[in-house]
């Protein structure tokens, strides 16, 4: 049969496939620092070479930052588009990685073999999961079951400032009967997962002003504002006691569950204190009254990213600093609208701002929630092919995270979007020592093989 | 008649006596940063030669830290012990510098000559008055009028650890009549004054730890905490709406004016919408109900000095951070004890902090506040010989800063200091810019020349 011989290509190739990835993660495409502008570039055109082979019809494509990568092979039948991004996360604190984040190995763990460095996992491993599936495939039978074409973007992590230009523009080669998305995990590391319903995200970066300088605490302590304490009292205010967000409107779009997904959540039987106690917690954190998966899939945040001000090196110096500076995130769900969160943001700045204060608003960037509709029947398709190929069915589950392709999917091409993903809970992507395990790069390829298998049907 | 071939001499000096101003100047002898320790042994070492070429009797002294700079030549009469301090605060930020900050210039500005760098007022400019009038004494009439003895320390902006076990092991050779001190300024940068009231200081170093490693806030932001939310919470929490401090007992050993000192604050009549307008603001933003002279010389105050945590680079990372930090310092008055203050602030965090987040206390260090009684008459003598070199008569006033040294000189060793400075409250001290005015190093020079004359008397 057809797709055995496939999965039994993928399992012969499975070390060459490691040493491709290896490769990859090599390449330290960090989009949101400048430093690394060639690197991104370079990486591009890793991918570009490696589809080429492949036989894909592969080119980088230009944009205002990072270029994007764009694919497309020969063939009949269901036209899936795959996402993926080959950009990665900044790699600080340094100090804490066991390995330089940019030197990946493979490391036998308790847990079995992990492939680690930044990247493995978000989002690197995961697209190469779809590359050597369509590889195995085109090795064994000399062509895709399914018209496939490939669609990678260089700037998920900082923001993708050029992708919804990129996909206005090139509307017609981007649109396809599905796309999927390859950026997501399993539920709770062991089930395979359709991700359903995504958080939409607002960033916020801003600095306060007091004093025209730094000034002497001892010459003007108890006198003269001092900026890190305002900072403080307003990030305080952010929430109320109940956890509660407290900018005006901000609850107005925030749906309840459906009693539908309610149900298939409690199914899920989430075990949030092995969740939690995987990173050192024991108490769920967030709003009074709502589950652990409501707080992480379907209720929207406030989290301060980072914060800075006055004296920060060894000893001490007793400044009063003329500045203060915070970025922050929104994690929106429902209807919520970035820009109206925005504007209750300022305006909450603007109304607690203690005289002689000023504000800086230097960066924002939003994007909405996702939910898709499961009615298409690749989902179901999907989930059966996945279910195949692990020890237990496939679920329908949410994500706290935010993957706004998935939304630009919908709303500028008119696309369904599928999420799979192979990434577990322990991966610490965005963190130091980021690891994919080898076995969600060996199932996660072969699981592609029998999704493209089961969408030929 | 002898004091007047002395201010001659000062005034003939000047260009010189700046050279070697600014050659001292170029030594970066930043104490709180273990990068410059060999720079701040070389600042040690120059004032050793320069007052070896006076005729001083003049050695440097090893510590465990810095090393101090002992002094003395011989004469009859009162004997004065002078201190100051050699080592400078840390320049950051850099960018916010007009000059490099250990390449010290004179500048032509709208209020008069300057000279500008790092140090320049606090506290190098402010020893070599001392020094100089000494100097253009022993020129002039191959001796000082009195016995003089000098005590230079090269740890003051680091906390001074070496400072009291030195003076308590060197008892004998540090006690005086009266101790001098040169570290404070004119009131409102034109009247002289003798600072009689000094605020003392707590230091405190803090951080804050939630889950094991940095989380990604789309996985994990509303179930876990973040520290930079706690932390600034906490923060805000130190003060109430009406600006008092929440520590248990804070207050309990703040004593009021007395009405003797109100009456003589009153008279000064401080100007307080031009302090704070020199400086780009314009409302006093401390406790209610109090005095701007009572916020910055006698009510305590709890300050920010530096907060950072999480993502501070450029472009943005949807981290949820491990760990938040902060350094932040109590000014104290009255009685308040810094062990104390310590204790309830330790327990305020410790009481206050969420389940599942730990803190970790990693410095702090504290003086208690110096309250001068007058009724020694070298106060008087010193406040006429001000009065004669000054456009307006010497006062009796409080200073906001912390000077341990004040404190020492009575507790170890039973001497009366009196604290005479001519800095100006825009010598932007701890601030990028520093500069001490031309006026304030001559007639400096030419003060202490009349003090010395005045003592003898």
């Amino acid at each position: 049969m057809t797709l055995d011989a496939v999965l039994a290509k993928i399992d012969e190739n499975l070390p060459q496939a490691t040493d491709r990835l290896l490769d990859l993660l090599r390449i330290p495409s960090i989009s949101t620092d400048p430093a690394f502008v060639a690197d991104c570039d370079r990486a591009a055109d890793w991918l570009v070479e490696d589809l080429k082979s492949i036989g894909f019809d592969a080119s980088k494509r230009p944009t205002p930052g990072h270029p994007m990568v764009m694919a497309h092979a020969q063939g009949t039948g269901t036209h899936v588009m795959f996402y993926g991004h080959y950009d990665v996360q900044p790699v600080d604190p340094l100090d804490l990685w066991d390995i330089p984040p940019f030197e990946p190995a493979l490391e036998n763990t308790d847990k079995g073999m992990v492939i680690r460095g930044r990247g493995a996992s978000d989002d690197k491993g995961q697209l190469m999961t779809f590359v050597e599936a369509c590889r195995a495939w085109v090795q064994v039978h000399g062509s895709l079951p399914i018209k496939v074409s490939i669609f990678f973007e260089g700037e998920e992590e900082s923001g993708s400032p050029s992708l919804v230009p990129f996909m206005e523009e090139n509307a017609q080669e981007l649109t396809a009967d599905v796309a999927l998305i390859c950026d997501t995990g399993l539920f709770q590391s062991t089930v395979p997962a359709i991700t359903t319903q995504l958080r939409g995200m607002l960033t916020e970066e801003f600095s306060l002003r007091g004093a025209s300088r730094d000034l002497h605490s001892g010459m003007y302590g108890g006198l003269a504002g001092n900026p890190i304490h305002v900072l403080s009292s307003l990030i305080a205010g952010l929430h109320d006691d109940t956890g509660r967000i407290t900018l005006a409107g901000f609850y107005d779009d925030v749906p309840e569950l459906s009693d539908e997904i309610r149900s298939q959540w409690q199914n899920l039987a989430f075990d949030h204190a092995s969740f939690l106690g995987d990173v050192g917690l024991s108490v769920p954190a967030g709003e009074d009254g709502r589950t652990p998966l409501e707080m992480i899939w379907s209720r929207p945040t406030c989290e301060i990213n980072g914060i800075w001000g006055g004296y920060t090196g060894d000893g001490f110096k007793t400044v009063l600093p003329a500045e203060a500076h915070a970025k922050l995130s929104f994690r929106l769900v429902g209807q919520q609208d970035p820009d109206k969160i925005h504007a209750a943001f300022e305006a909450y700045i603007n109304a607690n701002l203690p005289d002689d204060f000023s504000v800086d608003f230097t960066a924002h960037r939003g994007a909405s929630a996702s939910q898709m509709a499961t009615t298409n029947p690749v989902f179901e398709k999907s989930r059966l092919a996945l279910s195949d190929e692990w020890p237990q069915p496939g679920a329908y589950g949410g994500c706290g995270g935010s993957i706004p392709i998935a939304g630009f999917f919908k709303e500028i091409l008119g696309m369904d979007a599928m999420l799979i993903g192979f990434g577990k809970d322990d991966d610490a992507i965005h963190s130091p020592n980021e690891k994919y395990d080898m076995e969600s790069f060996h199932k996660g390829t072969r699981s592609w093989a029998r999704v493209l298998a089961a969408l030929a049907q």
